[in-house]
This record gives structure tokens, C-alpha cells and sequence, in this order.
């Protein structure tokens, strides 16, 4: 059929199974040709055509509520409920966003991007639904991988007691964004095997109730019952236990399954766990072989072959070059232990791992534990490496605040993705971290201007033995600059000049310096001229150099590529009054009080106002201003 | 013997278990009496007197590592390692802190406050100890009410997984802080009844060899693997799904239990939980006999009869007065559901409750959960109040983000004990609210000056329907101002003029504005006409008002009982700047960039500087710097 004039998932009623076949391999093909061109979570989408049908079929969106984990496995769903037509604009500015969006359709009731928030948002329709005396259902769909954050068992564990109606589908891929660590994969690795729990626990009361009765059949039904007690050791008991009724396992690409066990959820009162095995990368070879992740989410790739189409000759991925520093480094300090939340190929700590397999934590998808269990490695005199997102160390504020920061312990947090991410948008971009850590007490932030500058920051934070130390460094790769043969520390709190200049002054740091240059050679033709000063530490600021430049009665631009209030720039403001010097003039740019949809860095850059021609145009303003004072 | 005596908890060691019993009694009488003159948390240290005197006999205090989880129970630890000498300066400045403090002594080895990061720093001490190649036991002490914390879930799994050698206690006594909720807790119900698992599964295992050659004795066997299978159903299965060795339940009054089980425990291999059931308040009646939690945590009381020993005819403290003025509002609101998570008494949500009954939710240790849940009820037309501390709302930055404010969803938050709070100290401190929140999009953010406006700011908050929207109040009583009997909108984002005046002004707001209004009239006797404004809305400021003062030139003091990196006065600036009124002198006054300890609220803002002769010291620095550019 043609994807393109789906409406809405009403015309899925009337289908036959072999027409949903059909349909599913329509939907795999649609999804492979148009992800090559644009890149996006191809992977976990291929996994849950099947999945996502049969809910669509067996349910009625939006008076049922479907909740996608995480999000990024809702283009099915998106297809289904009318924006087919709109996968050539995927992850784009002004285009259809990669996760569920409410202003795109009804369809979409609850927006993620962070994962584990599901069944929270779901217990909270719930109770609400009850108290309206409504009739819906609604159906949470969580990854194995998602429900390792805690605060998806904090809503297990609520759900359980609450007894409300729910169908918790748990999409058991084997694999989250890495392959799965903890406890409870185990759990539901042993669930895998363990064939289809509701049924053995059926039999085997059955057989507790013949047991006095059949005599003869003794030794073999002894058998029998310790296999069965071998599948209750293993099962569902779990959930069981949390007060879920459980089901499954079930076969996420056999409708039969699906629809038989889906109809079976719907029956029952409280809650439901619905297991579904689903296998990542289905029906395309490249992404169905992947073994640690590459095909989770991808750039543009050649549809027959599978290789992913790269820029040429780029410099290597900032991830890479900060973890290959720790790397090095390690060899020689048997300190470091690299920590990550479920991200060691995002992290690019593969290298790491394979030489220092000991030193290497994955703690799965857990930011909280990831980052006290940091913490707690510190007060052994280890120096943890955090490697960490920065929108995800959103979720481990209180932690850095309690127990990073408040006992002052030495771990050195990798900042990843730190400022604008482009096409995850929204939920992903890291523009909020200087607002949220340099408030805090103890804590050293900074953001290398390139990589050769980088790898001496690492050197610098492993070497820093006075408390928490955090570095900031963009998504995408370094600038191709040499790189010095030895390692060398940073002074800590202290700025460097780029460029000298009198009439004014830029200070910036990290990405955003290349910006900056260019302007003052802009304003340098025309007369201006600016001092650039690369201000890599954001906390503590260099108050010697900033009170050289606020002693000149220079004009100052603030530039960051993070949220203004309570950033950077805001630091600099209130420093400079501190310090007595309030009547210089300080402009700041840097991202406004909104949030940031997708779209690439550089469109999202301009739409805010943070190109070369703003600066350029900002600094003459300034100097203006200072030449009408003076 | 003479409890101010002990040096370090060596001399249990050569104790008879009468001479120990000997001790658990004097050590509650030194608890009780000392506790009813400094208050404190006496139900649950009186609780684990025994538990902790058996691990200081069983394990190697500091070589082995005793992490308290939460720390409010670690009375009974302190006095065992030299310090019930500093029992009658706890919790005042400079006295002895009611958490552990590695500054104290050698043997607290992790800091704690908020809940539920023991497991997750042992973690990391047990990795540090394996890759040392060190030999020692790490031995977390957690409550059954901590372990439905998100973050300790994490652990428990990642713990499960890695099979490291730790001994986990879990503190079971019924009643976290609130009785607890969720279905973990029921699991822990059921263990209690189950009797000993560890021997009900070893029974099992013999039975199941057995019954192929039992014969003739079938039926009753059969009766005993059913019962055997009860015990299966309901036991710690939990736990030894995710990979612990169960112990337990030991009761953790007895000591020959609490020492066969230790020793057991400490010859296991791989993680290790052990389930102690302890009764909160052992040994004193009205601690003992708390239904709700008023022992937990109490001021001074009567030591005879149990009566707390309260200020005579205080104002209703904040908590009551906004959780009654929301009671109001839900008779005639039927959208508002009140959220907490594990604070009924603290949030004094009891009226709500016994009102409402489905209205009140009350999730567990679980701030993650509860933000998101109340996000969840808000998508659905309901009008949540998430009643949470500000300390504890530290926890669910990532959900507040997200969300609440990225979905720009109508929660109201009431961010109860906000601002300095006191004798619990650093990790109570609501001091960094204004910082985290205020840079997010969406968010409005408002303290009002005294109970009445409170109550018209709960109207205002459950009335605003174009977002989030949070109200601070701080700990303790209201002013014992008149109440006005209609509740009436504050039109948002409006500040309010208490005090006209030319020379310079003052924007404050909430517990400050007293203070602030004592220095203008103590400077107004001395000549200076200072304004005096009630910055009520934090957030979005008065820019119409601020703009006024800014266009007289008057010299600004900004105070907060809050962060000043990043905050209000912070703001302030910025948008001076913004506007372009850069050259006004703004001074802020505010908390320094350090944690404050534990002391009274007077006494802590003594020594930061923030009293009314420190206002009125640099408001007259203040007015003198304009008359000399005048």
C-alpha cells in the first residue's frame, strides 16, 4: 500500500494478517531507504514494526495512550498515524522530530527523549484517568535497557502497589544502546529461555493439586515439578513479586503472539507486564548483525552495502580523542577507572576497555549510581573518568551536588555532547550544564578551544587532586590541529589571549572561539580592534586577567554556546560587580530562556543569533557605545 | 560503664553478650536523655542500637567500611567511636553533626543526608578495594524506605551484576519515614512472615531429592512442598534474582541472631544481603508506639511523659498553612491531586489525606518518580501538587527539565523548607532552588512575604494554567499575620513597593523582607530614604517596576537567602544589563559559594553576614558611592 496516505491507523482494523505482513515489509523498506538518506535510529524502528502494528491494531490511538520510552523507536508509530510524508525532512530544522512530539499529532500524548520516564508519565494517566471515571488504556513501551534507570523501577515499584489497570510492554532487544549490563538483564536474559512463564505456573499448580493422587507416576512428576521449580526460580517471579500480572515471553514479530497475549493484557484489572523479545536491526542484515551498537542510531549510510557514508578525512570525534587521552594516561596511573551509563561506544570507550577491561565500568543506563558509585571510588584514592553526556548528568544533579561536590572528592567528570547537538534536539542538547554546575561549590568547569588544548585538559584533570573537576567538549569532531607529543597541565582557573586588541573584548571558550576570531578579523578591517581571550575555565574564573581587561574600560561580548541566565556570561557580570568594576559594559550571547529543537548546529546557531555577522555586529554596537562615552 | 569514656569500638570485642545487653541499655537511656534536650533523630537510632554495637563486634571499623545510609541513624555509631562526649552540642553550630562527617572521625568513611547512595558509593569502594588487591568488608546500611529510592535500585543491580564481595544490611523497620508504600515494601512485608528463607530453601532442595524414593509418605510431603513453595512465592527470590545471597530475616534486637548471621555473611563470596527486622524506637514508649512518624525526627520533649516541648502559641508552621490552603481549593477544585514523595507528616499533607483519600499520592522515596507521575497527571487536564523539600527536589532536576518544563505542563510545585534550614546542616540546606530553576524555560518561580500572600500565591499557583509554576516557602512557622478570609490572584510576575524611598532601594523577598525592612528604618534614622520591595516572583522578574528603580539611578541591594552565584540578585543584574541600565550599582547579598553547615538559622546567617546591621552596612557603602558620582 502507499505509506504516504496513511491517515491515521483506523484503516489497520480491517487487515488481514498476511496484509499486516505485507505492511510490515512495506514499512522496513520505507524505513531503510529513507534513513540512508537521513540518518536516525534505524535499528530499534526496524525492531518494532511488528510490535508497533499489532498496538495500533489492537488499541485505538489516542483514546488508548501509547508511551514510547525513550522515543526514538516511535517512527513506526509516526507512520502509522499520518507523517509517512514527512520522513524526508527526519531530524531536520523545521522537520519532523526524531522523537514523539505532541504538536505533530494526537497521536503523541507524552514527549521523551530521556529514557526511563514512561512509566511514571503512565502511572500519573492512570490515576487520573480513574478519578475521571474514564475508560482507556494506557500502554507505556519500555526497552530492557530503559528499565534499568531508577526511576523506572521507582515506577514499578509504585504501579505494583497501586494496582492500577496498566499494560506495561517491556520490548526485551537483548540490547539497549550498549549491550545490556546488571542484574536485571539477567533476570530477563533467564526469562528468555525460560519459555512462557503464565503457562508454567498454571501447570505446575495443576500438578501441586494431582501430586497426592497419582501414585505410580511419581518419579517422572517429581521431574516435572523440578523443572517447573527451575522455571519459577527464573521467571516472571520478578514482576510477579512487584505485583504485576506477567506475561509472556511473547514473539515481537509473530502477530499471532502479539495479538493473542495483547488481547489477554486488555482483560485483565491491575497491572500487566507484557514481555516482548524483539530482535534490533530486523530485516536488514547490517543493523540485525550489529553486536554493540554502531546501528543503533546512524548518519547516512549506502542502502545495498550497509558502509556508512563519512566525511572524508575528518578529524577524530571528540569523544574519542578525550577517551584514548584517558587511555594513555592510564597506562602510567593505575588510578584512573572510566565509568559510563550504558554509553561506551557513544563515549568511544572501546580502546579503553579492551586494554584496561578491569578499569572499565559499565553500570548501564543509571546516571545516579554511575555517579556516586564515581564518588564512592573516589574516597579510595581512585580517579574516576565520568564519561557522561550533558544532558544526561541532568540526571545526576543532586549527586554531583551531594556527593561529588560536598565532600570534595576527586572525580574528574567528562562533559559529552556538551552544547548544541543538532538533530536529537530538544531533549538532547547540552546548554544546560554551566547553569547547573557552577553554582556549586568545589567544582572546576572548563572547555578546551581544540583538541591539542584537550588532551592537556585531561592530563590536567587526572593530575588535579583538589576535588571535582568537569570538562566540557562538543558532539562531532576536533578542528585537525597538531597535537604536542607530551602531555602538560593547565593551570587551573587561568585564561589565555588569542588575540590582542583595545578597543574591545570577546570572551569565549570551546566552540565558539573559531566564531570569535573570525569577527575580530572582520572588525580588525574596519578598524576595531579586539582582544579575544580564550576564557577555557568557566569556574573558577581568571579574576587577574578578567580585572586587566575591566581596568582598561574595554566593552566586553560574552560568548557561550549554553543558556544565558546563570551561565558564563552571567558569571562574568557578577564578578566584574564583585569586583567593583560595574560600569563596563558587558553584552552576553548565548542561547535565550526557550528550548532548542532539532536542526543542525549551524542553522540553530543562526536562528539564535550566534553567527560571525552578530558578533561582528554586537561588538560594533559596543565599541559605539564606548566611544560615545568616551 | 561510662559511655564518654569510649575511645573507639575496640573494647567490644572482649564484651560478654549480658555486658552487651548491659550497653544497648545504657546507650538508649544516654540517647533519650540527650536527644530530649537537643532533639534529634531518636526513633531510628533507638532502632538499630543493637545492629550497630553486633557490626562494630563482627567487622573492623575503619579498616571495614560502615556506610549509613540517609545518616540520621548514626548516634548509636558516633558514641561507639569516641564521640558521646559532643552529644549535648548536636546539631548546633559547630557541634556534632547529625550525619556522619568524615571531618569527625576516621571511621565515617561516607558522607550522607538524602537517601538511598550507599549502595552505589560501596559499590565503588569495592571495586577500588578488588583492583588494590585489599582485603576488607564494605558494608552498607540501608532502610527499607531508602531502598525504593530510584538510585539504590540502580545499585542493587548493578551490585547483583558484578558479584563483588559486599555485605548489604538491609535495615528493615516497618516505617521509613512515612509508612512506606510500594510494592518493594510489600515484598518486605511478606519476607517477614516467610520466616528464615535461607533454610526454607534449603529444605526444598532436600525434599525435591527426596520424593522419588519417599513412597508411602507422599501426601504429607506434597503438603510440605506446597507450603515449601509458599515461602518460595513470597521470600527473597527478590533479592537472589538480581544476584545476592539472601540472609535473613534476623531479628535485629537479638543479638545471637545478629552475630550467627554475620558471621555467615562475612564468609560468602559474592554480594550478600541481610535482611534485619528492627523496630523504630526500641526502648522508649512514645517513640515506640509512633504510628505516623512524629519520633522520627522531634525538637526537645519531656523525657517522662513523651511531650514535646513546643514555642508557646507559634503561627502555623509553612508546611500546614499551604497544604490546608490547597485542602481548601480541592473542595470546589476537583482537578488538584496532592504528590509526595514519603513526606505526609513533614508536608503536613494529613488533612489532604484524610479528605481526599484518592487524591493523595504518596509514591516513597522516590523524587523522580513523583515529578514525572505529577507531569503524567498533568497531560491529563489534573492540576498536581508535588509538595517536596527543596534539598530533595535537587533530585529530580532532570524531570523538572524535561518533563515539566520542556512540555511546559501545569504543575504546581510547593518547594517546602526552602532556603537555610538549620540543625539538619548541608545536606538540608535549600540554598541552590533559585539557581537550578531559574534558568529553565517555561518555569515561574515565586516565595511570598509572609502566610497571607501565601495563601494567595497557592490560590495563584492552582489558578495558572500556562505552565509550571513553584512556590518557595521555608521551614518553620509563618509571622502570625491576619489572614484574609478570600483568596484572590497575584497577577504573576508582579513585585510589590513595602516601602517608598529615594536614596537607594532594596529587592528581597520572603524570609529576608523582615530584615530588609528593619535596615530602612534604621537608615531612614539616619537620613538615607531606602525602598524597600517584596521581589515576590523570583522569576519572571518585574521588569517594569526594576526598570522604574533602575531609571532613578538608585543603588540596588539584592538579598536572598539562597545561592548568590546564579540566583536572584544574579538575575537582577542580567536583566539590568539587558535593558541597558548597566551602570546602576547593584550589590547582592546572599550565600557565598561554599556548603553551609548545621547550626541555627540566626546564628548561620550571622556568620555569612546576612543580619540587619549588615544590610544597613552596605546600604550606607551603598548610598555613599552615589553621592560621590553625584
Amino acid at each position: 500500500m502507499d505509506l504516504l496516505s496513511i491517515q491515521d491507523p483506523s484503516f489497520l482494523k480491517n487487515l488481514s494478517k498476511k496484509e499486516l505482513e505485507e505492511l510490515s515489509r512495506e514499512i522496513r523498506q520505507f524505513l531503510i531507504e529513507k534513513l540512508s538518506v537521513t540518518g536516525g535510529h534505524i535499528g530499534p524502528n526496524l525492531g518494532v514494526v511488528e510490535l508497533t502494528i499489532a498496538l495500533h491494531k489492537c488499541f485505538d490511538s489516542p483514546k488508548d495512550k501509547f508511551l514510547w520510552d525513550v522515543g526514538h523507536q516511535s517512527y513506526v508509530h509516526k507512520i502509522l498515524t499520518g507523517r509517512a510524508c514527512q520522513f524526508d525532512t527526519l531530524r531536520q530544522h523545521k522537520g519532523l522530530c526524531g522523537f514523539p512530539k505532541m504538536v505533530e499529532s494526537e497521536h503523541d500524548v507524552w514527549e521523551t527523549g530521556h529514557s526511563s520516564t514512561s512509566l511514571s508519565a503512565a502511572m500519573g494517566m492512570a490515576i487520573a484517568r480513574d478519578l475521571k471515571g474514564e475508560n482507556t488504556h494506557i500502554v507505556p513501551i519500555i526497552g530492557d535497557g530503559a528499565l534499568t534507570g531508577g526511576m523506572a523501577l521507582e515506577a514499578l515499584n509504585h504501579i505494583g502497589h497501586e494496582k492500577k489497570k496498566l499494560i506495561v510492554i517491556l520490548n526485551d532487544n537483548e540490547m539497549s544502546i550498549a549491550p545490556n549490563v546488571g542484574a536485571l538483564h539477567n533476570v530477563l536474559g533467564r526469562l528468555r529461555t525460560a519459555g512462557k512463564y503464565h503457562w508454567v505456573k498454571d501447570e505446575l499448580e495443576y500438578l501441586l493439586k494431582k501430586v497426592p493422587a497419582i501414585g505410580g507416576q511419581l518419579a517422572s512428576t517429581a521431574e516435572r515439578i523440578k523443572d517447573s521449580l527451575k522455571y519459577l526460580f527464573v521467571s516472571g517471579i520478578f514482576f510477579e513479586e512487584l505485583g504485576f500480572t506477567y506475561l509472556g515471553p511473547v514473539d515481537g514479530h509473530d502477530y499471532d503472539d502479539l495479538f493473542e497475549n495483547l488481547a489477554y493484557a486488555k482483560k485483565q484489572e491491575g497491572p500487566v507486564l507484557l514481555h516482548v523479545i524483539t530482535k534490533k536491526g530486523k530485516g536488514y542484515n547490517p543493523a540485525e548483525n550489529d553486536k554493540i551498537g554502531t546501528w543503533h542510531g546512524t548518519g547516512p549510510y549506502k542502502m545495498e552495502t550497509g558502509d556508512f557514508v563519512k566525511p572524508e578525512s575528518a578529524p577524530p570525534a571528540w569523544s574519542k580523542l578525550v577517551s584514548e587521552t584517558v587511555r594513555k594516561i592510564a597506562r602510567t596511573d593505575e588510578r584512573i577507572v572510566a565509568v559510563t551509563p550504558a554509553m561506551p561506544v557513544g563515549s568511544k570507550l572501546e580502546g579503553f576497555a579492551s586494554e584496561f577491561p578491569d578499569r572499565m565500568i559499565d553500570v548501564g543506563i543509571a546516571e545516579q549510581h554511575a555517579t556516586t558509585f564515581a564518588a564512592g571510588l573516589a574516597t579510595q584514592n581512585m580517579k574516576p573518568f565520568l564519561a557522561i553526556y550533558s544532558t544526561f548528568l541532568q540526571r545526576a544533579y543532586d549527586q554531583v551536588v551531594h556527593d561529588i561536590c560536598r565532600q570534595n572528592l576527586n572525580v574528574f567528570i567528562g562533559i559529552d555532547r556538551a552544547g548544541l547537538v543538532g538533530a536529537d534536539g530538544e531533549t538532547h542538547q547540552g546548554v544546560f550544564d554551566i547553569a547547573f554546575l557552577r553554582h556549586l561549590p568545589n567544582m572546576v568547569l572548563m572547555m578546551p578551544k581544540d583538541e591539542n588544548e584537550g588532551q592537556h585538559m585531561v592530563y590536567t584533570a587526572i593530575k588535579y587532586d583538589d576535588g571535582p573537576i568537569a570538562m566540557r567538549y562538543p558532539r562531532g569532531n576536533g578542528l585537525g590541529v597538531p597535537m604536542d607529543e607530551e602531555l602538560k597541565e593547565i593551570p587551573i582557573g587561568t585564561w589565555e589571549v588569542l588575540r590582542e586588541g583595545e578597543d574591545a573584548a570577546i570572551l569565549t571558550f570551546g566552540t565558539t572561539i573559531p566564531m570569535a576570531m573570525e569577527a575580530a578579523e572582520v572588525l580588525s578591517r574596519q578598524g576595531v580592534s579586539v582582544k579575544v581571550v580564550n576564557t577555557r575555565f568557566i569556574k573558577p574564573l581568571d579574576e587577574g586577567m578578567l580585572v586587566g581587561i575591566l581596568k582598561e574600560n574595554m566593552p566586553i561580548l560574552t560568548i557561550e554556546e549554553a543558556v544565558l541566565q546563570g551561565g558564563f556570561g552571567s558569571f562574568v557580570l557578577e564578578t566584574s560587580h564583585d569586583l567593583g568594576y560595574q560600569h563596563v559594559e558587558i553584552d552576553r550571547m548565548g542561547i535565550p530562556d526557550q528550548f532548542i529543537e532539532h536542526g543542525s548546529v549551524d542553522k540553530l546557531l543562526e536562528e539564535i543569533g550566534m553567527t560571525t555577522e552578530d558578533v561582528v555586529l554586537r561588538m560594533q554596537k559596543l565599541a559605539r557605545q564606548k566611544q560615545k562615552r568616551a
